[in-house]
């Protein structure tokens, strides 16, 4: 089953010095080289080549730079060709044009991806990883794609995985030999070895909820009286991390405005008006908007200043914890250089968002009501919601065969169970080949036979 | 005088599969490598390593590849390296700070075309046409700019340098000879290649203004009755063109809406108002917005309709023609689909926006009206102001020397156009080195010694 050949643009659309078009497939040294001022048929893996890009009435459209990559040795696994060329609008569609005219067709989304899975160079949890390594907007999240894109959370699966198979062939091999009721398999080894895997499974469903916090970001909302301060405190949590950003020339700052990392993790600040204080906040606290906003925030930051302390905010902080007692509620006291002869609130974070003073223990505190003071980055973490589907049916599963082994059931049921679990984790990878899953499919059938 | 090593983000930001980072100067392979999986030292030029890319904590950033340059092989000249990452911009900042750190500067604008020039891989004009074809929104822009990239437009400039070269160093004989009252320099073969090189530069210097509108776009003002099928006109004016445009994913709507390519010329719609139809258009004809929007315009298109024709048009544009001697204006009547009974109304242009009918007609005529019928696409055309510039004070050198010439001046003053107009000529194409320039500075004190 020959693929055919397809092309795309890397890079994204805008200006640039230059734009990066992949040609993939069985017949793009052959298509490129037809445009081509020189022959490329014979080169080199992983070569560069500079020359002329012509199309068919022989006309120049561009000093272009190719990258040859053999079969095997490209991304894709393929034989490939990139095609750098500058970043011109009119030049990429003009050179993309060529290559459709000349038998290539634009590649489907994540296309290049799938075929580097089909071609063995990635495994599916690997591919997966190569989106969200693009998407990766803080530290955390980029380790995490990283992690799984290096292998680590495929290389645990299949360890898991593998230790079931041997397990299970044992039962299997009692099946085969039915009516004799004889015990391979032994049955408090396999009962160990069901929890130790069961526990793992869990472990690792368990961090979804944190993955899914790192690759969204946090959601925090600010809420308080008006001239209490909240975009001076936004502006100094998000303050240097912005400017870190904008080093790169063109960073739109529409989407990293509201947007802030502490320590790696994203923390995405939720106002759906806006950063503008508004005079009825305070008193719509209970209100539609206020109570959205709260609603879909997982730390919510409760501010009164110092000059003119609200006691009311204590109240509603409380109130908060009570209706909401899964989010993190901090009420903060801003201005506190403004704080002289006062006593600071009770329970209140004294910060200065001017001043800076208070800040970094604040910080500390944010990144804390995430990771609860455990260091995650070492951590195998779940940003998929299909990998935490199939942990979560992996683990029903593996309950059902221990529920089974305890109730003394027949082993062919166990092996059902156990068979199941294996096809769950094995579909994260993608290690379920159809043979597989087509015999995974039979066996229920066959199986009370 | 050697230079430091540089890096800059070569590709647009945004969203994309990847994004590359050039690295130049005479540390780029060395500082690449210490951050590298492999050891990149002893590469040969143009080759493609692939491998992780770690900061000095042996964390892993991404996995890369490479494109090795080596000295004199390279776009700039220099050593250099491309860092082909995956196009996260948290991946591409790590990895732009690694380098920072590690000792390299970010690139000013420019910077590596500047190398590129000052290395010798470029002429100035030859440099300036980067810019140009990176900008290129049409064909015909497009082979401007790429004409003067493969050094066409430098090449004729030197040609003609060197015609005055030749003469002007006889010329210098001469005053060596001081009192001898020699002469090497025959005044009529002067005289006639003073005129041919004359015309030559004056006739470049003409393109500038095809050269501008066609860098440009050219403005097009349509004007007209509500209801008359403005943007119909519009939508079928850009329709085929936005289509192909569009099929590169993610091409800015808002930069592209308002133009429309017609035989590889860019024509931009203008309308200060967006395309929305204004009751008041009709009655505001004399007044302000209108005026505004035709003041900008290369061509105005006056519209009327067939169900309710407008003779008034006719009267307008009569008067715009009178008012703006310079513009193309037609009148074209739209909805000729609707035209059953009625005459067409004398002089105007019978389209239907709607059927397509005498569409291909009025845009013929609309490139017509930029073309002046002539076939550019193998002129050298002139799109820089600086180009421009340095023409017409070249022409004025000239036009000093052949005026000299037949006035029997004396032969140093003649001299002096000469160089000048060579000064003017190299400064184009950069070929003014700083002995020559200031060779050019002091025989201005010289002369007349």
């Amino acid at each position: 089953m020959k693929s055919d050949t397809i092309c795309a643009l890397l890079t994204p659309n805008g200006t640039g010095a230059i734009g990066v078009i992949r040609v993939s497939g069985p017949n793009s040294i052959a298509i490129v080289s037809s445009f081509f001022s020189k022959d490329i048929a014979c080169s080199n893996s992983h070569t560069l080549h500079f020359g002329s890009f012509k199309n068919k009435k022989e006309e120049i459209l561009d000093e272009v730079l190719l990258s040859v990559f053999h079969e095997g040795k490209s991304f894709t696994g393929e034989q490939s060709v990139e095609i750098s060329c500058h970043g011109s609008s009119y030049i990429l569609q003009s050179v993309i044009e060529c290559l459709l005219k000349a038998g290539c067709r634009i590649a489907e989304p994540g296309e290049f991806t799938k075929r580097a899975f089909l071609n063995g160079k990635l495994d599916l949890s690997q591919a997966e990883a190569v989106a969200d390594l693009i998407a990766s907007q803080s530290k955390a999240m980029h380790n995490i794609a990283l992690k799984q894109l290096k292998g680590h959370f495929s290389d645990e699966l299949k360890a898991l995985r593998q230790q079931l198979i041997d397990f299970a062939s044992l039962i299997e091999l009692e099946l085969d030999f039915g009516e004799e009721d004889v015990e391979f398999a032994d049955r408090d080894k396999l009962k160990e070895l069901l929890v130790q895997v069961l526990q793992r499974v869990e472990n690792l469903a368990d961090t979804f909820a944190m993955g899914n916090v790192m690759k969204q970001g946090v959601p925090v909302a600010i809420v308080g009286a008006p001239n209490t301060g909240k975009s001076t405190l936004l502006n100094s949590l998000i303050g240097e991390d912005r400017a870190i950003v904008s080093d790169i020339a063109g960073t739109t700052r529409d989407v990293i405005e509201e947007t802030f990392n502490i320590d790696g993790i994203l923390f995405r600040f939720i106002d759906t008006a806006g950063i503008r204080e508004t005079n009825e906040e305070i008193e719509s606290i209970g209100i539609e908007r206020a109570k959205k906003k709260i609603e879909e925030a997982t730390i919510v930051l409760c501010l009164s200043d110092s000059e003119n302390p609200l006691p009311e905010v204590l109240d509603w902080s409380e109130k908060l914890m009570i209706q909401f007692p899964e989010k993190e509620v901090f009420v903060i006291q801003n201005k506190s250089d403004l704080l002289t002869m006062q006593k600071p609130m009770d329970g209140a974070f004294l910060i200065s968002a001017k001043t800076g003073a208070g800040l970094d223990e604040l910080k500390k505190q944010l990144v804390n009501a995430i990771t609860k003071g455990k260091d995650w980055s070492n951590q195998t973490i779940i940003t998929s919601a299909r990998h935490h589907e199939a942990l979560l049916k992996t683990s029903e599963a593996l309950e059902k065969a221990l529920f089974g082994l305890s109730s003394d059931i027949s082993a062919d049921l166990i092996a059902l169970d156990i068979r199941n679990a294996m096809y769950h984790l094995g579909s994260i990878t993608g290690d379920i080949s159809s043979d597989e899953l087509l015999g995974n499919i039979f066996s229920r059938f066959c199986i009370g036979k």
